[in-house]
């Protein structure tokens, strides 16, 4: 491809609303043009890394076993209400009406359609295991899109969906899905991890996520240093300090903090060190005898963070979690938020694990600006449950039993789920097992986000002057940038000659034809990030020699013209 | 690919809703499957196939210079607002309000999405001329989708927009898109016909529709016989008749026709000849002084249609053309259609140019049941103006000087069109001149519907056992029919063997292994059109031969085991 006939579109200046390094690559890059909120263009070189990565990814799902097809981004709304996701999901199902008024959906996710489909093509046990996939625009409609193609609106999903009879066989897919993914992060040259997670609304028991590690990512992963464990920070189990609770040895003392409601507060004013008191929350939950709702208090060591998916799991509170209003906790407890604590308090009071071992600890003791030091579980609070309720942080003990925890910054690229019978069940999808009796099946599904994946890639490899592309990557191959070539016949020639000798060699070569001044030039192939630059000059011609310049390394080499593209060739396809 | 590990989905019986060859057998050979009325899902085999078209599609376009990119499938509406369409375009533009109730549309076509691209991304002449193109789902929400993938609601298309300085840089790239367009439907082994077509809603000037030709075809297509010229039988001319108009040798004369009120009760009834009698059809448009809507008259012989398209290009005539309600009629004219004709008749008269030739003819006297026979334009009518306003007829001279015109049904499958000025000059596209002045760019737009091309093969080959892919479509190279493999161990051996072998040899090819009856498994093979089929049977395999059945000629050849993937995979790759 010839720069003067192709469309670079790079952008000197870094555009004002992107906020991390890859939204602002491709934007500088060329790579994508925002059409409106969470919208994009995908301009031509940012569409070969596009397509580069779905292909990629099919080639893995096809070698795992699974069968391309390709369902309507449109989907009828009865089936959502079938399988009750309708009422369920929330404003990010984009609904549209048709013009005969009837209801549709913008496929974020294809669970109802395939169910349907699998229900009404198979028959038998003998045609299962069957696991289908598709890449395909998928619509969602974000409360707040960012960080470009990150969290977009429209974006390339690869979705997957398995069929099974028994549990066995379905784990025996999602351990291979599990093994595709990890091939296809790993050619992608991506530096990953598969993490536990939870299953959030689309439901199931056992699940993966797999991260990209990058520091704007927006999940947090826990990590054993001596182990493969990992999970997301949602996920992590906080395990239960192996110390014992020491005995008290202070007496319960109130104090007047008027000017103290958050732990900082409490420690810059008088003195009480973080995880030395507890913070109090207020939940909704614990329905009564007429089923009314009520409060629920969550108590968590002050230097430690409440855990939402994990409280919201618990029986005694509401899911989602939900913060219990200041009227609602004045008018239960008599004091407001910033002064509450266990003590006397009237209510399920669930205390987290480590915050169960405390003794003389420092909390609210419901009466607005007072709190009370000396506080000890069994003595001063009598009735309560020790659950596991906060996030984990750097430092705590792996509950896989070896190493300790280290928090790093994920990208959430794919997600794969064992479902079970959810949707089988809601759509009354079976077959004919090998009993002669029909019998619903058990399904897996498995999530890759395409456009994501080129956005993550980007966060990992890149430098002060541009993308880095990883082989596998890069929109071209290699670049060809003849200097000053308007000046002499020799220069042009010569670049002409090794364009069509690249060509003819298979190589995808860009070969900049612009006339710029060379600075512009190279600058320009260093922020679109093609792996290899070819230089083309008059003093080195006069020794018959070309440069290559490797953007990963940027080391610069001297090449005989005569075997430059020889050589370079076995480079690139090595 | 095993059988046994994917999915065929074939049907014995015909569904009963799909009304064309082509559709009955996406169906039955299991490419699609209905999800709701004009959405589809493309089954695994299905898709194979439309990947196919895809390729060629892409490879073409890439040859002749075009860029691909990829816009969103949602659109804003301002831009839409900007061009005018959002105001113009009917219900087949799907609009939708996200949820923060603004106001979008799913892109039938992306004129507008380009534009501002354009307008945005291209500064000067220098970077001109440029072509892009994408291959998108598209959206149109048909008011009778039908045909299956051949007028779907979500459906592939391929769309190119090319930007220039002039009308002659604008002509060279259409040309080229003609020829590419050429080159694509070649290769996909089509019959079929680039014909002039009308612009449409389009806009623009010069367009061709390329068509496949085909009996379920919604277009007529008129051919010379004796040049290369087709049209649109909506825009192919009528030329005027070459013969002068008879001098009159009958009286006007007037009779009585209670129960002939159309041109074929006149033959019936009254044993006037159609190309003798002319029809009266009474339309909006003519407005007066006051701009005020009238009727106008539009003359056409009995045995000839209406063309609407080049009636309602007239200024006297309202766009869209739309009938006069009988009511307005019998307030004018005194008389209800069926009765009516030019004779005194008050209101703008347009003939069709071979009405205007005819002498002593016969028209309604404008009387209820009344008709005059020995009509004479001049002498009976004297103020009309003759214009070309009917569809052309098989036998009638070609426009083109050169032989007589036929008729042929067309599918179609692609749309260019010069558009100049029409959406650059609504949305401000200008870029910097060679003079230093802002200039409007002049645009051409080019589309290919690629799913429909699927469909359109399949009418073109097929016969009454299945489909007959053409190489360059077909889902899988070769088929491997095991004959009662569970009968011995050399079958299954034998047949593995070869299978591995081609697989290695880089055949894509099906490996029937259900221990189906051999009749389900040919009869599969056939329906799903796969070109080669490789029968391996005991009475052969004694022999040490395999039986090779070609699907388009039907011939069967023996070969000898051991060089039957040599040859067989020669003739494949051919």
């Amino acid at each position: 491809m010839r720069t003067s006939q192709y469309i670079l579109a790079t952008l000197k200046e870094t555009p004002s609303d992107a906020e991390i390094i890859s939204h602002q690559l491709m934007l500088r890059a060329g790579m994508i043009r925002k059409l409106a909120s969470g919208l994009y263009t995908w301009l031509p070189s940012g569409l070969k890394v596009l397509r580069k990565v779905e292909q990629v990814v099919r080639e893995e799902m096809n070698k795992a076993g699974a069968i391309e097809l390709l369902m309507p981004v449109i989907q009828p709304a009865d089936l959502w209400e079938e399988s009750g996701r309708w009422e369920q999901f929330g404003p990010e199902l984009l609904r549209i009406n048709d013009r005969h008024n009837r209801p549709f959906a913008l496929g974020p996710t294809h669970e109802e359609v395939i169910t349907d489909l699998v229900r009404k093509e198979i028959n038998s046990y003998k045609q299962l295991p069957i696991n289908f996939y598709q890449i395909q625009t998928k619509v969602r409609d974000e409360v707040r899109p960012r960080f470009g193609v990150m969290r977009a609106r429209e974006f390339t999903m690869k979705d997957a969906y398995s069929f099974h009879m028994t549990e066995e066989c379905l784990d025996n897919t999602y351990q291979r899905m599990h093994q595709a993914y990890c091939n296809i992060f790993e050619r992608l040259g991506l530096d990953y991890r598969p993490v536990i997670a939870d299953t959030g609304s689309i439901g199931g028991s056992v699940s993966h996520e797999f991260h990209v590690l990058a520091e704007s990512g927006e999940d947090a992963i826990a990590f054993s240093d001596a182990s493969d464990y990992a999970a997301n920070i949602e996920k992590a189990e906080a395990v239960a300090p192996s110390e014992a609770r020491p005995a008290p040895s202070k007496e319960l003392n109130s104090f007047d903090t008027p000017e103290a409601k958050t732990i900082e507060e409490l420690k810059a004013k008088h003195g009480v060190k973080p995880h030395r008191g507890v913070k109090t929350l207020i939940v909704y939950g614990a329905p009564d005898e007429n089923e009314e709702r009520g409060l629920v208090a969550l108590i968590v060591r002050g230097d430690h963070e409440l855990n939402e998916l994990k409280a919201e799991k618990l029986e005694l509170v509401d899911s989602p979690l939900e913060m219990a209003k200041e009227e609602d906790i004045v008018a239960a407890i008599g004091a407001r938020p910033g002064s509450l604590g266990p003590v006397g308090l009237d209510m399920p009071i669930i205390v987290d694990r480590s915050a169960a071992v405390m003794a003389d600890f420092v909390a609210g003791a419901n009466k607005d600006g007072v709190h009370y030091s000396g506080i000890n579980f069994d003595r001063d609070v009598t009735e309560y449950t020790v659950e596991d309720i906060r996030n984990v942080i750097e430092g705590d003990p792996s509950p896989c039993g070896k190493g300790t925890l280290h928090i790093k910054r994920g990208i959430e690229v794919g997600h794969i789920f064992q479902l079970g019978s959810k949707y089988s069940e809601a759509m009354n999808a079976g077959v004919l097992g090998e009993n002669g009796k029909n019998q619903i099946m058990t399904m897996g599904c498995y999530g890759i986000g395409v456009s994501r994946i080129v956005a993550a890639a980007i966060e990992q490899n890149n430098d002060k002057f541009g993308i880095k592309w990883p082989k596998t990557l890069a929109p071209f191959e290699l670049a060809i940038v003849p200097m000053n070539m308007h000046k002499s016949h020799r220069i042009p020639d010569i670049a002409e000659r090794l364009y069509s000798e690249f060509q003819a060699a298979g190589v995808d070569v860009l070969f900049d034809d612009r006339k710029e001044r060379p600075g512009v030039m190279f600058n320009d192939m260093e922020l679109v990030g093609i792996p290899y630059t070819l230089v083309i000059g008059e003093r080195n011609l006069d020794e018959n020699k070309v440069e290559l310049k490797n953007r990963i390394t940027g080391e610069k080499l001297m090449l005989d013209i005569d075997s430059a593209v020889v050589e370079i060739t076995k480079a690139i396809k090595a």
